[in-house]
């Protein structure tokens, strides 16, 4: 076996729906320390809350809030902050994602009713909207844009206009999308957006962040369940004198900075999106060559992480392939279908496609360690 | 003026309640990208996990349940997940964030009764006594170990055994005393102790934690108001594969790992107090012989954060003191108290004697520039 592959830091590639491979810079960026109620960093949340606005198309009416932790914790606290304590959500479920914001309903004691279609298909609007016609009582509508656990996207712009067709307000958990796949929040019916540092912004885990309309916000004081997790007052505290209420991640933050400099230069999301896409192009047509069958069509099939079945040949062992990779310098991901068997590989992250043309030696490599003939039996 | 003072990865000198000036060391090892559901990841959270119990003396019957984000969200995690929703606190208030967890129970629909007493006096062990006397419904007492507010240290361990001696249970802030003074989570009357990695542990901030009593924390299913904050599904998810439920700060804890590290290796948090009371004692003293007047008596203060009171002197300014520091390398931090003009320099972080002498001669020489004679009028 010849020397493991890595990254210029000496990791493996996480081909994962993140934490992701981040560039040097980014984590050089966090070589530094700097006092939270200090000019300097008054001035890098200013900058960094600015420039995620405009990622969204967002301009004077909407308002970026960064949060502590994780992105579940952003989806949270839009959740909390944004419906009312009486209101009532439509949650529309075609993954583990969905699910959760059900969980988070259930936990914050907020009415949900779902709209769950197949993991391998899109929400279809037309189904949202009789939904919205049959129950006037949902008054907010939440979508998760891009779909980790199958990898599908979701329509969110005809979602959208469906929602304001109603008059009701979208709140979209565009994490794996935000910084890639187009989001506008601009979008009639779009009320709030979260998402966080770590996915296609490609900064580190530790922040995210939400979007959102300032009338929705400024409506907002009081619902949330939570003090940490109230976006709300962290806007007011924001908005007062720039600070964070709790002592924000400040490397996260410095690291988030740095990420969104190289977005820039990248030439965008639009531009970071035809990486991702030749990135998923050649995985899909490798993998499909070895024999392997991608989970869903390839027209749903957002190019972010991309679900392959479990190849049927009795000689495939996934916990010996996902170590044989490893070992080989790239790390995947299993599957999170609810009754069928997958695996996942991201095409996000900083990789292009030698890294993907790598992964795919190695997936060749490991195949004939494990005595699996190719293209093999699916 | 001479070149700014500066920390060896060129920043100016935090003496701040943190975040804090952190090693070099520290914040290298954040220059990896780790896979969050990987062997190596899972390993360095069970690391990290067991040494932060093995400072508080914590061993079969307490776990430790890291939470993504700031100090507050532990303590917010704690007393949602170990408070049963029709319990009620008994909340020991002398400064700010003891106000907070009033905020915090009043967010969450939680009762409570504050014990308050005046800023610059230590919480009253016997007082606390008559109270839990008073009122038999009071489960749970909190308290904040040391307030930095002022820089009080609160008497934790006759705290706990006048909790224990009532039969009730203590949940105790240990934010800026966690990893140099003593914190003995065995110690009967304390179910839990919340701390971040940001404070005397001198790591990076982006996650906190939480050390509690296995059997509370079993009996905490279902209490919680949030899923995110939620202790005892973070521990249940950590216990049954090791890994966290939504993306941990993966830099953040590789910063906290190194850093415990280098505090086992500067001796434990006995050792690391010692550096801190000298240099408190160094910075009381310079700052005493120029006039300047702690708030707190030497007896109820902890060597964390020192509070002077702004001095009467007409050419005294605090906004051209700070930015004065400021451009010498040292930042400061303005005061917290109510309805007294203070500000506040901290000894903690990865300081000695030498930051706190240079200091010194920064402040005289600002002192010079804004023409006010020393020793100075207070």
């Amino acid at each position: 076996m010849s020397p493991p592959a890595q990254t210029p830091d000496g990791d493996p590639w996480l081909l994962t729906p993140g934490p992701l491979s981040t560039s040097s810079a980014v984590k050089r960026a966090m070589l530094h320390d700097l006092g939270s109620r200090d000019q300097e960093f008054i001035g890098l949340t200013r900058r960094i809350r600015d420039g995620l606005l405009q990622i969204a198309n967002g301009g004077e009416a909407q308002a970026c809030i960064p949060v502590q932790g994780s992105g579940t914790f952003a989806v949270e606290a839009m959740l909390g902050t944004l419906l009312p304590r009486s209101g009532r959500l439509l949650n529309l479920v075609n993954g583990a994602y969905g699910r959760r914001v059900s969980r988070i309903c259930d936990r914050l004691g907020r009415q949900f009713q779902e709209l769950s279609v197949p993991e391998d298909q899109p929400v279809d609007p037309q189904q949202v909207e009789r939904a919205l016609r049959a129950d006037t009582q949902l008054g907010h509508v939440h979508v998760v844009y891009c779909e980790t656990t199958s990898g599908i996207l979701n329509p969110l712009a005809e979602i959208a206009a469906v929602v304001a067709g109603q008059g009701r307000a979208l709140l979209v958990d565009a994490m794996s999308a935000f910084g890639a796949l187009p989001v506008d929040v601009t979008l009639p019916g779009i009320q709030a957006v979260a998402a966080s540092a770590n996915k296609c912004l490609e900064g580190v885990p530790g922040v995210a962040f939400c979007i959102a309309k300032k009338n929705a916000l400024g409506a907002a004081a009081g619902n949330s369940h939570s003090l940490s997790l109230d976006l709300h007052d962290q806007w007011q505290a924001l908005e007062n004198n720039g600070q964070w209420r709790f002592t924000p991640p400040v490397q996260c933050l410095l690291a988030l900075d740095q990420a969104l400099q190289e977005l820039a230069r990248e030439g965008g999301p639009a531009a970071r999106l035809r990486r991702y896409a030749r990135n998923c192009a050649v995985l899909v047509e490798g993998m499909s060559a070895l024999g392997f069958t991608p989970y869903l069509q390839a027209t749903a099939q957002a190019p972010i992480i991309v679900t392959f079945l479990m190849p049927a040949d009795p000689a495939f062992n996934f916990e010996s392939f996902y170590t044989g990779l490893n070992r080989r310098g790239y790390v995947i991901y299993p599957g999170k279908l609810t009754g069928r068997d997958t695996f996942r590989i991201g095409c996000i992250g900083h990789i292009d496609e030698t890294v993907m043309r790598g992964l795919l030696q190695a997936v060749r490599e490991v195949l004939g360690e494990l005595g699996v003939s190719v293209p093999l039996i699916t």
